[in-house]
């Protein structure tokens, strides 16, 4: 349409701020999104999604009926069409302690408990609260990229520590201590891990407890795979540790009720000495969560139910699941010479695996691999170093505004893929033995 | 409990962002929780809330049956527990377009539409987009101060115009006018009106646009009252004149349905001559909600419903309980002498009241009469001038922390009050009368 308002290029005087495309740049999920709507025209199999960690579609993964049935109560109920006080309403803050304290050596309280809108809005909070003139923050590589995004909206420096493939994806503890300044203010775990599928041994949570501690700053634990670990290593709470060093801990039901789109976390301060308050950070999160939206009041409202009544039976027929799919995804990868997976994944919905690109024809980069999977065999995974995937995908791929929804999925490795097991079990068969077909028809001839 | 982690003031190298608390302390919502949590031990009369803009606890302002059956429907089709786009999910965007197409002389298309988190959410968006360096925005008064905490928060100078009490609470062009500069971004205007309760009329609104053309400004119309509206001025949306000036529409399930905890809103470019998409406007909206949080997806679902199938019968029951709420409010108030009010509220859920302290013995601000007010009738209402009610309540009230929980409400008018009217009319009976006795207590004798 022609600008028949009398619209030129000088009449109006707004512009917009040019430093949102950097901070949104970094991230990833709508690029999965315009790869599973645009890439497979012509190919009539299935897609098979391995980059994406939302398997609430798949029927192996549907969410129990004990919590929706908590909705339909709360909301048929007519006392949480209210506005929400901004902290959250008691109910769910306490019902959340008292979920938590079920693996904790001492009490949280509900005044301990701020709902936010998913793990999501967590990051955002402590970010936001951490961000002043100069400060720094420890993020693991590879990690979760919207700690990135959010960072840099906040202008927070980011420096990185790298996690160990030779040690089961440990934190590189010696990196932490040469990173850390009289301005570094968190570092960042992620356990069960996201992008590795590793869970932290009780050990290494406490050498992690005493380096920060050491370092005189807090640990940040996103949670949000909290108990989704099947294999030899039990998940531990960080917040185990609180009395060793303030701990920040960010929940969901996201993951363990395998319900994303519901928009239900927590961020907990695990700090039972009491630093947290007394440095003035509780007061920030509970300014900043005065001018932030909450989630909705009826979903929390179904908060008690949800975490009380939910039956070991169905978390235990996830675990099962998602174990069952590690073993296929794990097993039937190590039939993919150029595929190498240092660690069998123990939790998450996640594995790391690196590539080898001396014995493929034609294929130099993970890049090349995922977009060359996708258009061949319909299949989706994650590049290891995604933050180049707007250009590349812009110059090779699409004309289509939908890539410019660009949000947080993971990673910062070259040369390595992530892959989620957390799908349908046939369907991941389907999708790795397309995988292993794609290999044999790049594989460079000996 | 003692810092028995070893922890002393030197030890820990963080601290908070110091910024966070001037851009939370000019909001209130916390506060109205807070009188209504402590401030009437001793009395066994039931509270009248007449500070807040959410009836949603009110028999009478029971949301559509209609509305949460779209909500049971779409949690336990099991279609929507994953994450949505990051944008809002296409069916709930067709819905709000064709909703507005009602209304509007051109076709919008749910590309114009962003699903938010409430009209809230919609406010943060569009100012965080707006903010750059040396940038300001014209904001009404009396407005809605969550305005003036994200402004502060994003660092987007505000100045303010004047309502105009004589003219209806007709804006005041020409304050318009000679505040505006080469650095002015937009124009915000609140329609149908909080805290004024009046309706613009077409040729107003048309005033509007065309100055803001001139000044080469968009409008931001916030209409989260939309078709509120009771009296002999119809709504109109300001995006009537889209082709005049780019419009940003913000707007919400929240007052209509009288459901303002489903946190379900929306920001919408009413736009046909795709200003605001060449001006890169667009294009940082949706980098921004890249990294913002989304409403639940399943409320998303019920988007549809919601807005198709809501009968008109339910439209015209709540108008009407407005209707006869205002009609009660203006004819009572008009029974104490100290309370004048301008204009009889022709629209939303509020009316702007003038106070005469010389009529009165010993009460001396509007801070004063609410407080007074609260404790002797427990009647909440909500002083003119809100920005000092934090520093006046923590040192005249209470030492409770829940105080700290301030965020948004209204206003910006020394010497005047808010009254909502959006309550059971036998509570505002009540609560009106008791008004009236708290006048003639303190009445000045004469």
């Amino acid at each position: 349409m022609e600008n028949a308002g009398g619209a030129n290029g000088n009449q109006w005087g707004f512009k917009a701020n040019e430093e949102l495309k950097t901070a949104s740049g970094i991230t990833v999920r709508g690029v999965l999104n315009s790869l599973l709507e645009n890439l497979n025209k012509n190919d009539t199999r299935p897609l098979i999604p391995l980059g994406h960690g939302d398997p609430s579609a798949f029927p192996s993964f549907r969410t129990a009926s004990v919590a929706v049935d908590a909705i339909v109560h709360s909301v048929r109920s007519a006392r949480f069409n209210c506005y929400s006080s901004t902290v959250g309403i008691l109910p769910a803050r306490r019902a959340i302690a008292d979920y938590l304290n079920r693996d904790l050596p001492y009490k949280l309280s509900p005044d301990d408990v701020y709902l936010t809108l998913g793990c999501t809005q967590a990051i955002e909070v402590i970010l936001t609260v951490l961000a002043r003139p100069g400060a720094n923050i420890l993020l693991p590589r590879p990690g979760f990229p919207y700690y990135e995004a959010r960072a840099t909206h906040s202008h927070l420096e980011v420096r990185h520590f790298d996690l160990l493939p030779a040690k089961g994806w440990e934190v590189d503890l010696d990196a932490v201590e040469a990173l850390a300044d009289e301005n570094t203010v968190a570092l960042v775990i992620i356990n069960p891990g996201n992008p590795c599928g590793n869970v932290y041994t009780y050990q290494h949570l406490q050498k992690i407890a005493e380096t920060a501690k050491k370092l005189g700053i807090m640990v940040i634990a996103d949670e949000v795979y909290d108990h989704l670990a099947f294999g030899n290593t039990p998940f531990v709470p960080m917040g185990v540790f609180g009395s060793i060093v303030p701990v920040l801990t960010l929940g969901s039901i996201s993951k363990r009720w395998i319900v994303p789109g519901w928009r239900l976390g927590w961020l907990v301060t695990s700090d039972p000495n009491g630093i947290l308050q007394d440095s003035g950070i509780v007061d920030s999160i509970k300014s900043f969560l005065n001018i932030s939206s909450d989630p909705a009041t009826f979903i929390q409202g179904a908060v008690p139910q949800i975490l009380e009544k939910t039956e070991e039976e169905f978390f235990s027929k996830i675990t099962d699941i998602l174990r069952e799919t590690a073993d296929i995804c794990y097993d039937r990868l190590k039939e993919i010479p150029c595929i190498t997976c240092p660690k069998k994944p123990e939790g998450s919905m996640f594995v790391m695996v690196k590539l080898n690109y001396s014995l493929l024809e034609g294929i130099n980069s993970d890049m090349e691999f995922a977009l060359k999977l996708a258009k061949e065999e319909s299949v989706i995974v994650l590049p290891g170093k995604i933050h180049k995937i707007y250009q590349v995908l812009k110059r090779f791929l699409l004309p289509n505004p939908l890539i410019l929804e660009i949000t947080g999925i993971t990673v910062g490795l070259k040369d390595w893929l992530r892959i989620t097991f957390a799908v349908e079990p046939s369907a991941l068969e389907d999708g790795l033995g397309r995988m292993k077909a794609f290999y044999d028809r790049h594989a460079k001839k000996q």
